[in-house]
């Protein structure tokens, strides 16, 4: 085998998610033999041909004719439906995603919602501005997240995150994913996707954590939404095309939900017009729930310690699609 | 002994803080051999006289004349400054105050201060209403809790209850207070007082859990918030009194520090003309960090813990000021 090519395209104008000449040291540092290559977005295509391994944010399906020796492409991020995975797939080049470092970022920025209804911060920071006192405002709308119940959907290992810490506090927590983990050691109370609308009856807060896939359009459609206890909290930090975001403003306007926190909607941003933008009731943040200045710095050192499986001959960690056999068992 | 007459005064417009029917019914069928009366601010003075124990949020100074058989005062607050603690004692009367069940809401309440600045959450609430996407903005503003450090002003048990949550996201955790306790297992690193600027100097977020006393006002003087960190996040749930108002404007001003997240301020409430009211980077709180469904539920249950000590000739919990022992040793 020929020295391995890995072509990096991490371009952000956020230096959290900016693949910076630290990373690359490390990462040369760490593997001698591997040719590392840093491409812009610019030059991309160029340099394609040579990759057998691409580490990068995007990746285009029209790339995928170019790559002719590529056989992996390593996201740095969670979810991977901007991808062309099927494509990448057939062509033989295995997708995988990143994990374990945005569950840190993503539970304090659940939290920080879910606290920011629960305790009126939210109203308070509002009123701060127009009312003498407004301490009886608050006093109707807070709630305690101790005794409080949070279903988790889609709950993975940031979900498990995110419960250990809704516990420490005194919530009670139920997760919902598609296979159920036989580990009873976390204290979460695990249901099937099967059993949502039962857990959501009984949920003061709900945190989306949903991946987009074909299964999961709009799967809070109106009728999961109002299966919701009165009053409940709706958090989505997982994709805006999980909801269908008329029922959800229906639901607020009728009083099912008590408050919705998104940090992921359909269209994103919404249009400036759009009712959600202006509700009283409504918080959204612009897709930073995974915010974290050590980012880049984590997803890097996922990556080396894949890249050192892959050069090993090991199964890689997190991979979303593999590609079928080929004949005869040879790789691309 | 007579049978004990228990005065009780508890009323709030708010349910969580008002005495109710239930609370009654909770104390007569633990304590048979009290005559439990319960008065309103009206009626309280022509009671008075007859009280042994007086449990209420309030006790006028010249209630003390009154009250010729009263040998306690018990309030369900954490602090006592709004009592006539010194006048009470030198009348022979003990006055308790309440702890323990103010730790869970506080920690919630210092929590989520501390993640609706950290995660940009109160930022981003104001910026969807104005603007089209503002993630860049929250990309500048935003820091991760892992990582960061907490000092805790006045770090008792509230402080210890939040510091525990903080650690649990990764945050390190110093803890000021008078007497610093032997025991080492909460992890928290603890200084003495004479070591605030120090502390302050190392601590991204600073968090004031000081009461009022002779001792703390202006204690966060233009000296000692010049000495934080810069950029740092400082949160007030103790008393306004401890903080120079006019020097934490102008340290918001300079950018020594970040941001300020006041539950308390003084005056309380701050005139609408206060530029602390509208200035971008202040999050206000109407004294609502110990708001809690639960608060009137364990208040009863400390007190009523409390008055079976009395009966019992036990000492009391949280006693802020013991009356000097009476010559002969004869208790009032």
């Amino acid at each position: 085998m020929s020295r391995p090519v890995v072509l990096i395209c991490l371009e952000s104008p956020h230096s959290f998610w900016h693949f910076a000449d630290r990373h690359a040291h490390t990462l040369r540092s760490a593997f001698p033999a591997v040719d590392f290559r840093v491409a812009s977005s610019d030059s991309l295509n160029n340099q394609l041909p040579h990759a057998h391994v691409y580490f990068g944010w995007r990746f285009a399906a029209d790339g995928i004719g170019l790559a002719t020796r590529l056989v992996w492409i390593a996201s740095p991020a969670a979810g991977t439906d901007h991808l062309p995975t099927a494509e990448a797939a057939a062509a033989g080049i295995t997708v995988t995603r990143g994990y374990g470092y945005h569950a840190g970022p993503m539970t304090e920025h659940a939290l920080g919602l879910i606290l920011g209804f629960a305790r009126g911060l939210f109203t308070s920071s509002r009123f701060q501005r127009t009312r003498n006192w407004w301490k009886d405002d608050l006093a109707t709308e807070f709630f305690d997240l101790a005794g409080a119940t949070l279903t988790v959907l889609g709950c993975g290992s940031i979900g498990t995150r995110l419960a250990r810490t809704a516990q420490g506090l005194g919530m009670r927590v139920i997760g919902i994913r598609r296979t159920v983990p036989p580990d009873a050691s976390s204290g979460i109370t695990w249901m099937p996707a099967t059993q949502t609308a039962h857990a959501l009856a009984l949920s003061d807060v709900v945190v989306n954590l949903l991946p987009a896939t074909d299964d999961t359009w709009h799967f809070f459609d109106s009728a999961l939404l109002n299966a919701c206890k009165t009053g409940a909290l709706f958090v989505n930090l997982g994709r805006g095309s999980t909801v269908d975001h008329t029922a959800l403003l229906k639901c607020l306007d009728t009083g099912r939900l008590g408050g919705a926190a998104l940090d992921v909607t359909e269209p994103r941003p919404l249009p400036m017009a759009h009712p959600l933008r202006r509700h009283p009731r409504v918080v959204l943040t612009p897709k930073s729930a995974a915010f974290s200045h050590r980012y880049m710095d984590e997803a890097v050192d996922f990556f080396a310690a894949n890249l050192r499986r892959y050069l090993d001959g090991l199964p890689l960690n997190g991979v979303v699609l593999q590609p079928a056999p080929t004949p005869g068992g040879q790789a691309r």
